[in-house]
């Protein structure tokens, strides 16, 4: 009996042309990462679950924990960020301050798959920890728009928010801890239900009498002299289209002031594909000493789609050269010249069907979308010359064995 | 109260330094991956536990799985070979064959810290599932050796044995299905352990009888006529040092004829670093189609050991430019400067924190081993012309601003 092969929901195989992309862009990624100093840290797929607990809201029911052999209560991490603030914790004495490093690798959440969300999706994080100076905030949203920029995307704008200008608000309501909650995250869901949804679920939560007050809160515009001084910095560093949002929080429990996300003005409807936030009170959860941080996340997979709709999406197919298969009598030749294109740094497939039937090996060759077909079997080797066929280019040449690999190399 | 920041025995973080040299190490060995037609997929983390069951022998018991939220039994992938195999089976009827693919990915083994051994690590596999042309052996082989010469390891050797030739003598003995297996791992442990224990081994089982049997067949060297062809194939795709090993069978249940692994001649300590065989079977389990496939894997973390015993592992800082802060009336000029920099492909930070004491900032670089500092303070504004100090060689300048991009660009 066979086993029905399958994923889970919410989990997926990237293929090989979607992979390849993704590895180019993981790459174009971290040149800009790098480009604005950080540095890469790499933190275990599974952490002590009592780590990561307690620090992303309600959404927190979507992690993965389980108990391990061991009866250890553990979990797949749920961001990139947590397991940063308890890295830097664990090793604050041998770290330079203000640490600066990005990761990008894959998290967890049971979301709904319904909502077309992955259950196991890519961040890419860049953090600055240790400094509480709000260049380092701009220098995080800067780095995240240059690195949409670098991958083709410049019609994207970065919305602005500090926390304590709502957090003043709240305040200024005298409600308690609990409906303070209630109402941040009324507003974190204005821009995706609407204004009426919103004042609804306030007055659901008992909280009818603030609908006023908020409407008037989120009509005056005025900018803080610290987020005017912000916005001037992220521009400074090259981001043109910035802008103040008061009604953006974003959902996460552990922010503290500045909070930021970017979205695509011509595709508002992919939500936003970059956000963060500085969380200045995180990594003391895990220490005694105060450790100061920002950071922001580029959701890689939201990313895609949004590249994928712009036609942004381009396959470069790595394989380049097919050398034919004609039996053993001419094994050692071609696997001479095989090995000569790939010790020449040219991408080299081998058919390894020994057949005198040229037709199935070019088949092979066109559906691989592989360019170069080099053609060695009697006819060549008393002659010399190898027959290279261009497949796009429907052309064929003989060229000298001796000059066979330079001319792969250059074309 | 604080939460204790730590790791989960067997997983480990990789800090700056270290994860720089994994990354470039691991784009090197995409590189030549890709040289040999081998392209990138990517399979979950997380798998039905059903479809990774019964496929690794006795060690299985290492695998995490747990029920999800849903209830469903999940396991974390344990290698990348039966993702594959499943992935196959699963996209057949879209898929080229002979289908070529790599995958540098986590994988999850409960293992004993102990003996040194992670419980989270990376391999790094090619595979070419869908021929049984034995060329495909003999490149999945040459692929893995010039991948460590790629890393800088010259020094290593590859051994090759056939399982077939194992089943044969098995056979000869004519065991139960259970006590072949006992015979299988007894040879299997054999370099490990030694004769005498081995031995010993077989008689705890019931299986004395045999013991003199197989010191006959371990001492008879002959080739068979396949094994043969297929090293004298992987030397002509130029891997000159490869020997017959007839104990090596490999732990894995799913190898049918082909095993190989490679070791490091100077460091034979570390075990084999690279290994793998054909398992004409395993994807059979998934599919009513029979696709023969062989494959192999790096175990990047043994590697990285080895090479670290080798003295291999250079930290190349990507950090070049730190720009120093002089406050707010230096910043419009420092960040255009920063921002220049970073545009011309110059990994560049800025210190966060505005201060005169020029010592703190170049401790700063000097400690994070940024080789380039930058000063633009009054004078400098006034001179139009930028200080750079050069912390390695102890050595300043004076750089006009117009020329300062080019000069640090061409340093």
């Amino acid at each position: 009996m066979t086993i029905e092969p399958r994923t889970l929901k919410g989990f997926r195989d990237y293929g090989p042309e979607e992979q390849s992309f993704r590895e180019a862009a993981f790459a174009k990624i971290r040149i800009v990462f790098e480009r604005f100093g950080f540095l890469p840290l790499s933190t275990p797929a599974l952490e002590y679950k009592e780590i990561l607990m307690g620090k992303y809201g309600e959404d927190e029911k979507l992690m993965y924990s389980f108990k391990d052999n061991g009866e250890r209560d553990v979990a797949l991490r749920y961001d990139l960020t947590v397991p940063l603030a308890r890295y830097v914790a664990q090793n604050q004495n041998q770290l330079v301050l203000p640490f600066k490093r990005y990761q990008i690798a894959p998290v967890w959440r049971a979301d709904n798959p319904q909502k077309g969300r992955l259950r196991e999706f890519y961040q890419c994080d860049v953090d600055t920890v240790g400094t509480e100076s709000p260049l380092a905030d701009a220098e995080v949203m800067a780095c995240l728009c240059k690195t949409l920029e670098a991958l083709g995307i410049d019609d994207y704008e970065l919305k602005i928010n500090d926390r304590r200008i709502v957090s003043d608000f709240l305040r200024s309501l005298a409600l308690d801890a609990k409906q303070e909650v209630e109402v941040l995250r009324a507003i974190d869901k204005l821009e995706k239900i609407g204004t009426t949804e919103v004042n609804k679920l306030l007055e659901e939560k008992g909280l009818g009498s603030i609908v006023k007050k908020l409407e008037g809160f989120l009509a005056d515009n005025s900018l803080t002299p610290e987020l005017s001084a912000l916005m001037d910095q992220v521009k400074a560093l090259g981001i043109a289209k910035v802008i103040f949002d008061k009604s953006m929080v974003r959902g996460l429990d552990y922010y503290t002031s500045t909070v930021f996300e970017i979205k695509l003005r011509d595709k508002p409807g992919f939500g936003s594909i970059a956000g963060g936030g500085r969380y200045d009170s995180l990594v003391d959860q895990f220490s005694e000493n105060s450790l100061p941080a920002v950071g922001g996340s580029i959701g890689i997979d939201r990313l895609f789609d949004a590249m994928r709709e712009l036609d942004l999406i381009k396959f470069e197919n790595p394989l380049k050269v097919l050398v034919t298969n004609w039996g053993e009598e001419f094994l050692p030749t071609n696997l001479q010249i095989v090995t000569q294109l790939r010790e020449a740094g040219v991408n080299t497939e081998f058919y390894y069907q020994a057949t005198p039937k040229l037709d199935k090996q070019l088949k092979y060759a066109e559906k691989k979308g592989i360019p170069y077909v080099v053609i060695i079997g009697p006819d060549e080797l008393a002659s010399e010359a190898a027959q290279v066929k261009n497949l796009p280019k429907r052309s064929q040449e003989a060229v000298p064995m001796g000059q066979l690999v330079d001319y792969l190399k250059s074309n």
